[in-house]
């Protein structure tokens, strides 16, 4: 059911619907069925989709090299805690409209940060508070809330990392307000992307310091949480740079050394980007395949990157394959770990048509649907886990089992070593893998 | 003195002297004076520069589009302990024509493995046994020791991470005698590079399973050779891809993640390789930055990459500035942890006279040197540590100090953050950093 | 029908038949149905698929970290003349039960180079009549022939564009050899692939030279091959780089403008292989479309790259969406100029049995014969035609069409920017083209 | 000589002069001493240091993740005409305080665009007049001019190549005032750089009508320059994406070629620019070899990229090594034809002292004096020349003369090769030139 405020900014546009994969509505989900179950769980459940508030009700397509493109209608009073107002309700129209549950915020995607602190503290209590009445009236949830941390020059030098002590203490104050909305709003989740906490020269730097600022700096936020109540997981969010040369949270394997690190594991978990994970030379299901490892995979901010352009395009996801393998690692971890599927995308810069935003969004969704009914079926109903149990029976038993279990040292190794002679080679099947995948797609 | 052994292989050279930056002799150090102090110790003390067994007597130039070019004459012996011993006697001729002080090898660089487990054990004790006695001849010491553990067909799939337990035992009956031969030859330092220790495809590969076994795999390694009296560190050297689609050991960060999960902290070291470093997008500087955050900056292995070109090109260090700011951070952590400065860097395919290996160690080995003496200046005669100190220093006193002494909770900085103000920006100076450290060169 | 020499290869594996998507058989065709019409012509005349000799029967699993893996049974006999019958046997078996039509080669991938220049001239002479045989009994043709100017030692700086001119005469010698060889077997097409004509290192290389040099030597190739009759296509196959630093043939439009340059436009066309497109940070269609924009989209080389590797990977093409984008060119442009679809891709290292090499090309093939039929319903039944159209309809009337008839100076197009007032934006609707392919996945 | 305006905008900053290398003032240049003679011309002559208008007066230092954080002081007027004459009054005081003697502009740095088309018009007309007195004051002199076909919301498709023929004609609009201006200000040269020019996404693209557009587009806009006297250079400045996921002129070979498709060879010429080069997995010295390979070299972009970032960082050169290299290819060519050495440099975002861009452009501009000093003895002091030469000559007499003159055909070839037996091989001697390259740092 739509969600229309005082005005309805995408009119003409109807509530998304599921019409299944033979339909020829632009306007329609062919594979996003919120209500289908696949694995146990209906599709909602599985993915609870999120609208990223800064990219679809925020970003006016500008880039490095020209001003947006997209001008919006709800961006049109002087009055900021109007404008809040306006943008809140083309907010919960636009999520309704589409039929997703969540939605995500950085503090002043909400409302435009006022000249002092105090006042924005202000702006920020009263936009939450409308906020919540948008909520109560429509189901519609808070996957996660966030700071802004990068975009106002104080925060040049980083946040956390800054080197100046009254910098980090202003992103401290930043953070408990944006905390304190987040436990408003019920948030489910909190998360840490390090916009500018890494540097830019490693000359100016001195990046041990630097680190341990940070982890003590999260250490404090989780503990001010826990005292207001917040029972929440806090994710990081791993990107390799950009825009700062180098960002700290590099990778998946990065963030969880640092968390271990400073003691924050019991709390943290990782709010995984495709993009991201692609710039870090990796792909996004190995970034959650490490995350799953430790126990720590979160949550998935859903985009793509652009494999001949080397930052950050936050396209909207469309690769089917990708996605399939994505969604393998998704159900062999048993699914998120409290997070959701964030839409972290933006439509491009030429895309001014008020359609196109739907486009976008149906587009994704119907790539993870599609890639988790594949996925299913891949695990329930081909050789797929079969030929990899039987990969690792090796380990399953005798001298191998005693090897998982700790009962051999490296000269029972050496023996058996000695005993075995030459062995057979086995072959990876990377191909017939590879097919496999193709077949159910 | 250089070390002759039967056969004066590389005639017409002799040892290499340091001529100083005037000179017009190719064959001679223009920066590198061995016993030349700078910060407090010799040269050859900072560095202990090492040859690579592997590049410079094993490698004749082939590529993945062509056979070797480079037809050594030690090489000829069809009788693989012969070949074996001819190899050492140049490779002690070599070293000791260039003036350096230690060798790095894999097990089968020293001779041909053998078709046997039994048979490649003998080989493995004779030429032992033979190069201990050219090291008590000249000098000439073990920096490290290694086994090749993804050279041989047995090991496509990984060895500690194969998912054929007989493969990984057979990986530790080598490895064994690898410790073994390096404890004969009283070997400072031990490595593990996971040539193939990674993935080809994560779609027929349990990452989680595979790190298991690697963790337990090193422990045993580890608690053999302290057994066996071993007192010396051991390294892991991380690199991001190539042979396998993924190495698990992808950068320093990821490395010392996983030797802490896997209580290996105490005893294993970084060994950064500036190519490896540059194929994980980071810079040379940067992943010894990390390893020195971790207190784990043990050893370096000298080469570069081409930026243009995404695979291991392992070109000799010819890069003053980067070499430079790599010697601050040497500089700052105080040198290395036990290990020393390999050259693991091969002539170009198509660099066929026998003086372009000199060449090119010689270039190498300026590189370093002069970049160890402009850092000293840097960080004793410029602005460069006034500048830094002064950008921190807001933490050394005052709430900055109570804050890194955890005085302080995340209301007390909400609170400070309230009292500031709208706070002035603290230019980075980046340009500044960098029109220092060109002064100096 | 199987063509079996003196030994069957393959036992145990019969003709590889189309038994449609709903197959569970792995040795099935899902999608490639060789006499299937599809845009006027069988999937057969479309693609005429091609085996590439060297990497499906010479190719072991070697890399620059290990030996081959794979021991060929056509391999083992010490007489070469004998060895490269028992290959010429295997190939021909397996092209023929793999069903293709096609394959390609290299000189020396049909048998080993002689130990003099006479005697690598008598065994192609040898091997070539032995294959014409084969031939003749099978109705399998040659797609297109080579010459291996890379991989001998003598031709390490280059070939064409060897500083020393006797090494280019040499390679000169070859490729008449090569081009008579091609001939004699009805080649329809001859490929040169510039392997080392570019630099290792631009200090030494004096490029304007050798480049004028490599225009000459192809047109002395040229007019040879003409001069005996040769009526085919010479394609140009780009590549950025690796093996050498900067490879000539950076791209497709690198060699176009060379071909133009050199006057050598009539005769050549592109070779266009998908990692060599990626490699050169472009897409496989991009450089598709760049060929056919010219005229000249004469043949591919299929395989994939690995989007985290920068090297070679020749994988098998199993990328859905990748090949049906690559399909919509190649329908617009009307197909191929004379080539075909040679799988220019290897198996992994570790894909050691013997079915694993055909699954890779059942796969390969599979994903061409897929996207040929989406891509066909998206020309012909989606509204993706239109709307490229319309998107550049202003060009064909009024203003716009006399503006692409010449018609128009400077000061007219000024005239029309001061009548017109501001312009309203025109979305590239980008997210809705790529929701249209995805449905036709 | 500093030209100050109505009010000195950089206080207590006087004119930078020559100190010489042992200088330790940061505000002083240690290399460039403008009329210092090399290889026959002052250094002022050789190098034509221009600053770049958009960089150093008009860009604020904000990023994709953040607004300006360098607010002007000539940058607070609220009548445009007047915040333009004070900009220009900052800009000839710095670069008269550089000792620069010339600028570049886009149309729109110099004033901001009007509302209307007549607006626009009438305001640069009014800057022009404006600039042209600052000029006649100071000497100082225009490299090139350009329009800024890129950031406006019209051109977010592209200008020349829009698939829209009205935009088409904007742009060709706006091109005819800036071509006015530039002839106005007797601009030396004229800048085509491909802003939007290339596609989003080749699934909406006709690349070639598009390109066949952007040739007839360019030779409109040549003619009607001529037509009005004007007798510089044009040149185009390659880029193969951002913000475009592809640029048409991708890098200096497609944009040669391109300029020989469309006729327009004779007009043209390339603008190399350092960060746009490494973008395109080119070396500087590759891209400018390639024009001047083909007499294009016109003028340089001087700037540097991050090798671990892939996107356009524009930061001021500074890297000695690379710009030696970049020199000898200057050298060799004869210098630019036309052009000069534009920074094209931005100083980092958290760069915000007012020292910060004096500091900048003294660092790079001592970086090119300092490289041209050390290429210039290599030139002329060094082996290098002599070992090149001796490299190629073999094509200098003899057969291989034959050969360059084409007095010789492929059966030539061929019997030569049978002639000749087995070739020596030739070291490439890459690690001595490198040697010798560093000897002369």
């Amino acid at each position: 059911m739509a969600v229309i405020g005082n005005k309805e900014y995408f009119k003409g546009i109807n509530a998304i619907k599921y019409e299944g994969k033979e339909s020829d509505n632009p306007l329609a989900f062919k594979y996003y069925n919120p209500d289908q179950v696949v694995a146990g769980k209906t599709m909602r459940e599985h993915f609870k989709f999120a609208i990223a508030y800064w990219h679809t009700f925020c970003g006016q397509g500008s880039d490095p090299f020209g001003p947006g493109t997209q001008n919006f209608e709800w961006d049109q009073s002087s009055d900021p805690v109007q404008a809040a107002k306006d943008k809140a309700d083309a907010a919960f129209e636009f999520i309704s409209k589409m039929g997703f549950d969540y939605f995500c915020f950085h503090d002043f995607d909400l409302i435009q940060e006022g000249a002092t602190f105090a006042e924005s503290e202000k702006r920020l209590a009263t936009i939450t508070e409308y906020i919540k009445q948008k909520k109560a009236g429509s189901g519609i949830k808070l996957l996660w809330g966030t700071a802004n941390c990068f975009s106002n020059p104080r925060y040049m030098n980083g946040a956390a990392t800054n080197p100046d002590f009254n910098v980090l203490a202003r992103a401290g104050g930043q953070i408990k307000l944006a905390l304190d909305a987040t436990i408003a709003l019920d948030g489910e989740n909190y998360v840490f992307w390090g916009g500018r906490e890494g540097y830019m020269s490693l000359l100016n730097t001195d990046m041990g310091r630097e680190l341990d600022h940070m982890g003590q700096f999260l250490a404090m936020a989780r503990d001010y949480a826990r005292a207001q109540g917040f029972e929440g997981n806090f994710f990081i969010e791993p990107k390799p740079m950009e825009p700062m040369k180098h960002q700290y949270d590099f990778d998946a394997a990065t963030a969880i050394g640092f968390l271990h690190k400073y003691g924050l594991e019991k709390d943290f978990k990782m709010n995984i980007e495709v993009n991201h994970a692609t710039l870090a030379q990796h792909t996004f299901q190995h970034e959650m395949q490490v995350a799953a490892n430790a126990g720590m995979l979160g949550s998935l901010d859903a985009n793509r990157g652009d494999y001949q352009n080397g930052w950050d395009t936050d396209q909207f996801p469309n690769n089917i394959q990708e996605t399939t393998e994505a969604m393998l690692v998704f159900l062999k971890a048993g699914g998120l770990q409290g997070g959701g599927i964030n839409f972290d995308a933006k439509i491009r810069r030429n895309s001014t048509d008020m359609e196109d935003v739907f486009y976008a969004h149906i587009g994704g969704a119907d790539t993870f649907a599609r890639a988790l009914l594949i996925a299913d079926k891949i695990v329930n109903s081909s050789p797929y886990e079969a030929l990899r149990t039987k990969r690792y029976s090796s380990f399953d038993s005798g001298k191998g089992k005693d090897f998982e279990a700790g009962k051999l040292n490296l000269r029972d190794l050496y023996e058996i070593a000695q005993d075995n002679g030459e062995l057979a080679l086995q072959s990876g099947k990377q191909e017939l893998f590879e097919n496999i995948i193709n077949q159910y797609i």
